[in-house]
């Protein structure tokens, strides 16, 4: 270990809570980041196929500026009337189908999620929140009850569904939330949402059949709930096929959170709702957060969405990510250790046979120099999620480096 | 109105939830800051002696680069080793006492005072927590439970307490706290946290006298509850009397949040803990927000803690604070609508006798180019709260604009 690294995280356990995690028994320590590039200590280079927020790059030049031209100019927050938040408002609306009408600006997604709950249990006058077992949808007291993948315990009225490894039919799914439905009302309780990443990101990169998450918003509308797509992950363009993970799905959601990609790391989230929706709340509360839509975050978040358009950012996502699944597909084909590949544009989960051989290979290409990441209810699936920047050259050193990985972990599980 | 304002407004309208609110009835459509002044689109310029966020004055030139600076190097998360959070959190520390040793970096004071909660509840084992019955702790589903000034139902196991507007002697808050421990064991809940704010902000600025809030500290802990101090309104400087409000109280809490003035407006804010505290937190979760502790929010809350030592910040508060104190003084003797001035620093209120003279004198002032704004249960309080780099001339400014609202309101009145 570089002697650095060693002191900062001495430096790092005394004064961090012990409730952070650092990625990889031995971490990297980051410098510097430019592009899918990023720069350790030592001066090595490792291609970032896992990091969904820097979706435009890392420090991306056209970003940088807009966020500091602001920051210089003014950086308020929506008690005063201000351009900013309203032509970001502006923008993400016109990516997005009429129904979906008015916005609220928030730091994280967490923020966004957490409020959009709030909103769907007023508007309703119910309580019960459907997600997935293996749902991850934020750090609040709220949400972490509504975070099965966790392992902390559920929240009051809280009604998690069992999903399929790999794909789900859109009959299983609508089974799915009508069992929850019926579950929940033999309670006594009735549906207020049922809350989804459009494609399931904690739970393993599902994202197939397109439209399978049909039937299941049907029924909870049927019900009375109205149906929260979590596009924290899926949104701004990974999935290759559209700004938006629902899209894929032939559904309008009653609301949208995004978060993570939105100002390129800039923390800047939002929720989207229906004009009704946000007619009944504003009829009863009031919102304003001190620093969600203030100027500096929606200069990066307009420039993020100036990048994405001009940068043909989704089309890239889409053509890089049938390049990688051409190239994962034989070799999920020829592998004892890979059962499975799906995904969507550059969100992409290859199912392992175990959590130990996932860890092996993300440790493998990290010595590589490749990083990726694990994820599903066991751990067992590869999450690829580079920045949408990332180039046929990149992908290709990406390809050869996991060929060369699965080799080395069959080797060693022999 | 300005053509530019009701064209703006109008988009606003369309695009924004309606429960976002403007201040005063034609709002000031901000175009640029600088320092302590704001100037709206007509090139008019305030004198902003309101804004809590923008701690070493609007768009500072050195947070502006170092953020600028890191922006283009490095912008990423907590699960990579990088330096900037591991010195962020060494230099809060530095400020703070030795029993207050591990930090947690978040978006907000609001995901850092849900964060206390959950932390508070798991490490007591209890539930119950105390707030002032004109409190405002947050935006999440947890904490809008815990801000009885929003006027929305309490939170379940939330005990508010009825603070005396004005003064509170030591032995009354020590038996308002007492009082609440025992409703809420009456009812077989016991005491979790104490949360206040060290200035009693929303409830209409209540400082004094220092101390006060030591006995109330005690009969909680002695009942097995922790003390969070809300340090989000009081921290960085304010009060004048040091980095931190509750030192004004000669206590030392168990975890303190902060958030609004710790970027200088970028979103970063932080819960600091004892250490046995966040050991018994992390035994039990693992913590990661996504967007907490990234690299540019940390480099603006560097360069923040830099500015308000280099520039002397504190002392100036309590100077500055001083001569607003000296020169509202006599005014508040003389004028039949003022009954009570109080405060520390640049953390000042001023009691009048409704919410209506404080409305009608905050929009005098406004008409005067000075901005400030209103408190308290009943909103009859005034909130003077400038960024803490106003100089005597500018604090000049607003006493001879004060005593010119105060005869403008005194004729309206009559």
């Amino acid at each position: 270990m570089h002697s650095d690294t060693s002191q900062l995280l001495a430096r790092r356990e005394r004064v961090l809570s012990p409730s952070y995690r650092l990625f990889y028994e031995e971490p990297v320590h980051v410098v510097r980041a430019q592009g899918c590039w990023i720069e350790d200590v030592a001066g090595r280079r490792y291609l970032d196929a896992y990091n969904n927020v820097p979706v435009a790059g890392h420090c991306h030049p056209r970003i940088v500026a807009a966020m500091a031209r602001q920051a210089s100019l003014l950086n308020t927050h929506t008690r005063y009337l201000t351009e900013e938040p309203v032509l970001l408002a502006e923008r993400l609306l016109a990516t997005l189908p009429d129904a979906l009408g008015k916005v609220i600006l928030t730091n994280s997604g967490s923020e966004a999620n957490d409020l959009a709950i709030r909103i769907s249990r007023m508007a309703t006058g119910a309580r019960g929140v459907i997600v997935t077992d293996g749902a991850y949808h934020g750090t609040s007291d709220l949400l972490q009850g509504m975070s099965p993948v966790t392992g902390l315990p559920l929240g009051q009225h809280v009604y998690p569904i069992r999903m399929p490894e790999g794909q789900c039919g859109p009959e299983q799914f609508a089974a799915l939330v009508g069992d929850a439905i019926a579950r929940m009302e033999s309670e006594g309780v009735r549906p207020a949402a049922l809350l989804v990443d459009t494609i399931f990101g904690s739970d393993g990169a599902i994202a197939d059949p397109p439209g399978f998450l049909a039937g299941g918003v049907d029924a909870v509308r049927k019900a009375g709930g109205l149906f929260i797509a979590d596009e924290v992950q899926p949104g701004f363009g990974r999935t290759g096929a559209g700004m938006w993970g629902f899209a894929r799905h032939g559904v309008v959601p009653d609301l949208i959170s995004t978060g993570k990609p939105m100002g390129n790391g800039q923390p800047v989230a939002a929720l989207v709702m229906r004009d009704e929706i946000a007619r009944t709340f504003a009829r009863n509360q009031r919102y304003f957060n001190t620093f969600g839509g203030s100027s500096v975050s929606c200069a990066a978040a307009l420039a993020t969405l100036d990048v994405i358009e001009d940068e043909g950012l989704i089309g890239n996502a889409r053509r890089i990510g049938q390049r990688l699944m051409a190239g994962l597909g034989p070799m999920v084909a020829a592998s004892p250790l890979l059962t499975d590949l799906r995904g969507a544009g550059l969100f992409i989960g290859v199912q392992t046979t175990s959590a130990d051989v996932a860890t092996a290979i993300v440790n493998a290409l990290r010595g590589a120099g490749v990083l990726i990441g694990t994820a599903g209810r066991s751990n067992a699936a590869l999450k690829i999620r580079p920045p949408l920047v990332i180039r046929a050259a990149q992908a290709d050193l990406l390809l050869e480096a996991f060929a060369q990985a699965l080799f080395e972990v069959r080797n060693i599980n022999q």
